[in-house]
């Protein structure tokens, strides 16, 4: 049997591993790096780091090539469902390879595994037994970078995507919303009125930024650093949580 | 000048420390510690044992018994404001009689600071600097107990706690909600049909329980589990994801 290690490793500083990660990791016969091509966005440079830091036994490491989305699907469910299954594949050729039937396999995940990551449902479709060992999420280390309380007190907090934010607006019932996965800077299309911003990109990592303030006034100069940043290093993640006041914006 | 190092601990597995809450832990003078009477759910020895297991340098620890709410303020959110000064006044005397007027001094807060937890609110009423280490949460601490995506693919999940599930019912405009702060297992206020639980109590914990499963049919099981928990351990912390499916119910 393979027992497959889904191990949170934080969003890019190192000091982001929990003992649990770093005990999982020890214990891994193999823990396998996938990589993009040359997009620097893989982070596989960190993830090796990661290891070369903590491993101190027998541990190996293999790499293996990312496979792409296909641009031909035209649905995005049935688009990522085909991706997943083409990753999936390729799990279990590098697993195979490098352990054969039994053994114990790590793999690094961004953030937390549970969170907007799809190794789970990749995981499911192969006959492993999954161990998840949880990591900070970028949800988190922006609300450290900022010193803000994720949710006001006995409140609801909704966490989204960009592109929910862009099709249906501000989500009922809620005056904090966190989101993610946002290329295109969604929160314009908003109205920004009683709205603040609090903004992070590579939140936890040393070239960590962030902004915050009245979304009508801090709109623009997110956008504008952000495509600055993205230029800059050749990639960008970036987080932000928006809250709506009664009283006024923060200064 | 004070600075106050806010640091996650994660939810009583000790391997939840990161590297980061360590190095911070390790840098401060003095590590405050909350006692509440006799009460195990303030959970002092676990923060004693992680100090022990950690310090390795010349950081004291030192004790403050915690002040209780005042049930004679009948509004939630002026309880809460009055409860919230009296601590400050008592962090800010304990930390003037530890260190004096400049030092560093760390807190140990359950899960995450920025999470359904006050510590920022109150130290905000201080005059120090304040640093915040993310750690792990207890709704990670679920999804890795589990096994299971806290989000589906693309779509938002809200937060939320107890009393806003009861008073509102089930959220607009999602699927998937965790619910937080709920000594009264609310969920039995929801109708059930289509409804899937994944429920944990004390999670990451040596303790840990998890039940999951129609929320028709495990509803019953939960709150007969959850009260014998706390009969036998003297405390509960639960958490508990509600996922509604267009298709069939998990088994």
């Amino acid at each position: 049997m393979i027992e497959l290690d889904l191990i949170g490793i934080g969003t890019g500083n190192p000091d982001h591993l929990t003992l649990q990660a770093i005990k999982a990791l020890n214990a891994a016969d193999v823990v396998v790096i996938p990589r993009k091509g040359n997009d620097k966005a893989d982070l596989a440079d960190l993830r090796r780091d990661i290891c070369t830091s903590v491993l101190s036994g027998s541990t190996r490491i293999v790499e293996f090539d990312m496979p792409v989305r296909n641009p031909a699907i035209a649905d995005y469910q049935e688009r990522v469902a085909a991706w997943h299954a083409a990753i999936a594949a390729l799990w279990a050729q590098t697993i195979e390879t490098a352990v054969g039937a039994q053994g114990r396999v790590a793999l690094l995940i961004w953030g937390d595994p549970g969170l907007y990551d799809s190794s789970l449902r990749i995981a499911a479709q192969l006959d492993v037994r999954i161990n998840v060992i949880p990591g900070i999420t970028s949800l988190q280390a922006l609300g450290a970078a900022h010193g803000i309380p994720i949710n006001d007190v006995g409140a609801p907090f909704l966490v989204t995507t960009g592109r929910q934010l862009r099709d249906h607006g501000w989500p009922q019932g809620v005056d904090t919303v966190i989101v993610m996965l946002d290329g295109e800077c969604s929160f314009q299309h908003i109205a920004p009125g009683g709205i603040s911003i609090w903004w992070g990109a590579y939140v936890g990592m040393q070239q960590e930024i962030t902004l915050s303030g009245p979304l009508a006034t801090m709109a623009a100069t997110i956008m504008t650093t952000r495509q600055a940043a993205r230029a800059q290093h050749g990639w960008i993640m970036d987080i932000y949580l928006m809250r709506r006041t009664a009283g006024p914006e923060i200064a």
